[in-house]
């Protein structure tokens, strides 16, 4: 069942570009040519009673009647018409589904009780959330349930941030994509802040990442988290830093302990935390063409060799376990040590942390907690399908969270592109979710378009990678987008594009009329030339003809060839006779 | 020996980003602090005498005071105070070098003596651009004249063709790119279409393929050729069809014969013939999601149908044959039956057409003509490798030159994008040569700004590639430039990009002043967070206290840790003391 918001304004709305949002509010209203629809599902709950959700997804409006649906990150901002009140946030709609019991959180400590979606999996409880997520995605509930059982899928979903469109990341889901986001210089505005999340999640991102320093983290996150519907991610050892005015000297476990307690009330769904950076491995790094490139991981090693001890990340890491299953808080183990160039890919540091990762794992799980591992980096095509079979091999199948990689080291200010190819491959060979890279990477912070390029960037990478994994619903966009275009379809494939406007803009710049967006050739080769015109026209003769196998061609009906030498001339309609 | 045209003034030059053209002229210029090099060579003639050649390349100047050398396509137009007259054209420059006697064309025909490299090769002969071409790749001659002989390889340079700086193509050298471009609807001037071509081999094009229609096609592509540094393509049915006014019912073998003599004797140094299009399989291009998308391909398909039997391309090969021979004109073998979709990919329709390149592969080498083969297109990421194993072998191993291939249908407007990353993994896999694409691949024409895109995503795409397939240099400038980044010379980093002008851009967006070009963090995180000052710091601490190795660590050196401690604000300079 489908429920539409559709009305004759929304729907002129629809075939409008997206505008900068005014000054106090936020990008809203639907993508080109869509419409946003719900699918009520029904979910069966523990104790046998139902709970009706609504799934969201974006519906396509092609000029042929029908609808394309599309996987939609994108919340109520794309409705025709939101109510918002970025003061007090989405509606909390988790809120209203089962929280089933607790659940033994292993079979190594049955003793521990957990409400985590693993410990619920293995228990062989369908949560309200997995329930979701099958029909988003197409499949079977009990798959889903199986999947997070086993832990190669999480559900990065805190208790404490009902407002999300529940979401999984696993390796034989489609792969996710994250964005990362920080708050401004100065911050002017909640809008402002919230807006980078909408606008983000507007054009795909899976995930947002909220890396915001400075004074207002706590702020600027809160506004973030009531306002998104997709699972936000942070590292905590950052606001943990700013809490000791930027001395790692000063870290303790106390103060970490209480950041990530106060983080996991607010609602943060999933923490990096760097706690396979041990002390050995510090020197490993340290004669590396580019050292240590990750934040976390160059703090945890000045803290590391500052007390010449392993860090609490690691020592403490059991009592973190805990803390983060009782919100049922993801872990994202971080890779500290990954490699920041060509050169470092693939050395003895960044493995030995990956082990490292992998003890982690085991106890996470066993405490009932979900993790996901974090990947590189800077690496060559070569090198990249291994790294995830390290990965699987051994973190256990947790699901894979890269970086990229960038695929090269030369192309700065197109590192969107260096590491869409590693993404893609990477993907391909199992990676769960790629951390987008925008194009100022290296350079500068992302501005709005930067943003855009790269969740694009990224869609196109995680996409390919479904192909290429053999999805079994990816190839459909692909099918009626091409479709569109031999056709000659323009608007549907505009709209069937994973950037409508961009696409729109591009074509228009050469033929901007109106008649050109149904003519039957396009500004590239002209009406002469254009190959699918003839092509069509080859495909109509040869089926009023017979000439459709290789038999019928090859039982030489000479007679046929004349005909269509008579007819020869609708090949070549000129320019005028087209629209 | 290096000749350099430095001076201060020129100097200064180098120092700016490229600029646009004023009207009448062509961008010329270094690229950002570059100059212009050349490497004086002797070659050794089949006579005992020698000549010495000056092989061209770009010498980026770092702030060490040391030079890092590229492979450079600009020809003389980035020397910082060219003479040009476009009207007379570059330098003849290999009408000085020999032009050895006729040599047998193959075992199969010692009765046919012609004058290519194939044939010289294959007689045992260096030529002096086969000594040219391994000084410039770094390879030894002998190794360049072997590739050659086998056909894995082809020197794409007309005897009428004397302008342009010999190249290679073929799987064991650096990858290389092509690209095309067309006539402008109205030509205003000779120097507007020669910078096109000037503006494509700035930014790495290693080839371009003249791809004009309409009245002025001979005109246009004498201006092009006469001041091309790099050898050109075209596709000749493209003018033929001109010729009959557009109308393919027209076509015949005389006027495409006649065509291609003309584009000869100009110099056209490759071209694209669809010779494989047989009339048989175009009833299995009929039934596809998007048919015929190449424009020689729709063609033929047309003429063949119309006139029931195959094309001329085909019945008269081993002419055309004897033609290229005459000139040493390189057959680029069209794939006019490539797979517009992904739907498309990998089908009958495709192979049966690779299959007949094949046979014609081996004729065209039998009578001692060069040979490449043309491939996709569209294809999803699972099945591009296998592309190249068929071609390789099925077309004797014949070098591969392929459009991409997309990896998805689904992003008009980056595609640019969705064909880097099919580019890349085919490239890795054995393509010799990748066609870009632009952003407007799809939509409509490229301007400056998205041939410059696409010419830089493709080096992207080649350069990956050239790492995944272990090119002994290829890794040589990431290594350089992620050393750059490390020790904070960002000067330098700009410099070794392949598009210092945008990632310098991108830089001062953020921090414009000069003094955060020296300073030891940038604006992604601050000085603050800065991972690479931290792990610097970590480096230079270990070092001197002997913490350069797991053991020394293990060793436990708690005394180490305090100094460590007490050094601890070395870390974190404010902004105001890093410049």
């Amino acid at each position: 069942m489908t429920t539409s918001t559709a009305t004759t304004k929304a729907a002129q709305a629809r075939a409008k570009k997206s505008a900068p949002p005014q000054e106090g509010e936020v990008t809203t209203g639907p993508i080109y040519r869509s419409r946003k629809v719900y699918h009520e599902v029904t979910h069966t709950n523990t104790d046998g009673s139902t709970t009706t959700m609504r799934i969201p997804a974006r519906a396509i409006e092609l000029t042929t009647g029908e609808d394309f649906e599309v996987y939609d990150t994108s919340g109520i901002y794309t409705e025709s018409d939101p109510t918002l009140d970025l003061k007090v946030g989405l509606p909390k709609l988790r809120d209203e589904w089962e929280k089933p019991a607790a659940a033994p959180a292993s079979e190594e400590h049955p003793e521990i009780k957990v409400q985590t979606q693993l410990a619920w999996a293995r228990a062989g409880i369908v949560t309200p959330e997995m329930t979701y997520i099958a029909h988003r995605e197409g499949f079977d509930p009990e798959f889903v349930r199986r999947e997070v059982a086993s832990g190669r899928a999480v559900i990065t979903a805190n208790h404490n941030h009902p407002e999300i469109e529940p979401m999984i990341i696993g390796r034989n889901f489609a792969v996710k994509i994250n964005a990362n986001m920080g708050n401004s210089a100065v911050t002017s505005s909640i809008a402002e802040e919230v807006e980078k999340m909408v606008w983000a999640t507007r054009w795909g991102a899976d995930t947002i990442m909220d890396l915001s320093t400075g004074n207002d983290i706590h702020e600027t996150r809160e506004w973030i988290l009531r306002n998104s519907p997709v699972p936000v991610g942070t590292v905590p050892i950052y606001q943990a830093l700013e809490k000791v005015n930027g001395d790692p000297a000063e870290l303790t476990w106390e103060i970490y302990r209480d950041t990530v307690i106060e983080q996991c009330e607010q609602g943060v769904d999933y923490m990096t935390i760097h706690a396979g950076v041990l002390l050995r491995y510090v020197p490993l790094a340290a004669e590396r063409v580019t050292g240590i490139v990750s934040r976390g991981g160059s703090i945890m090693a000045a803290w590391c060799l500052k007390e010449h001890r392993e860090s609490f990340l690691y020592t403490q890491f059991e009592e973190l376990c805990d803390i983060l299953a009782k919100y049922d808080v993801t872990f994202s183990l971080g890779d500290g040590l990954r490699p920041g160039s060509i050169a470092d890919a693939n050395d003895e540091a960044q493995l030995s942390e990956l082990k490292t990762l992998g003890e982690l794992t085991r106890i996470a799980r066993s405490r009932g907690a979900q993790v996901m591992i974090e990947g590189p980096g800077h690496i060559p095509m070569h090198k990249i399908p291994v790294n995830v079979e390290w990965e699987e091999d051994w973190c256990d199948g947790a699901p894979f969270y890269t970086l990229g990689p960038l695929a090269t080291d030369i192309a700065p200010g197109y590192d969107h592109i260096t590491s869409a190819i590693g993404a893609a491959i990477i993907g391909q060979a199992g990676t769960a979710m790629l951390c987008y890279v925008t194009p100022k990477e290296h350079l500068g912070l992302p501005n709005r378009d930067d943003v855009k390029v790269g969740v694009i960037t990224y869609k196109i990478a995680a996409h390919a990678a479904d192909l290429g994994k053999g999805h079994p619903k990816a190839q459909e966009r692909d099918d009626a987008l091409s479709k569109a275009r031999f056709e000659f379809r323009w608007h549907d494939q505009f709209a069937l594009a994973l950037d409508p406007d961009t696409a729109l803009d591009y074509h228009d710049e050469t033929l901007p009329a109106e008649p050109a967006k149904t003519a039957h050739f396009c500004s590239m080769c002209g009406p002469k030339f254009c190959s699918m015109k003839i092509s069509q026209d080859v495909r109509e003769y040869a089926r009023e003809n017979g000439l459709t196998s290789v038999e019928a061609i090859e039982a030489g009906m000479a007679e046929k060839s004349r005909e269509f030498s008579e007819a020869g001339d609708r090949l070549y309609l000129p320019i005028t006779q087209t629209n």
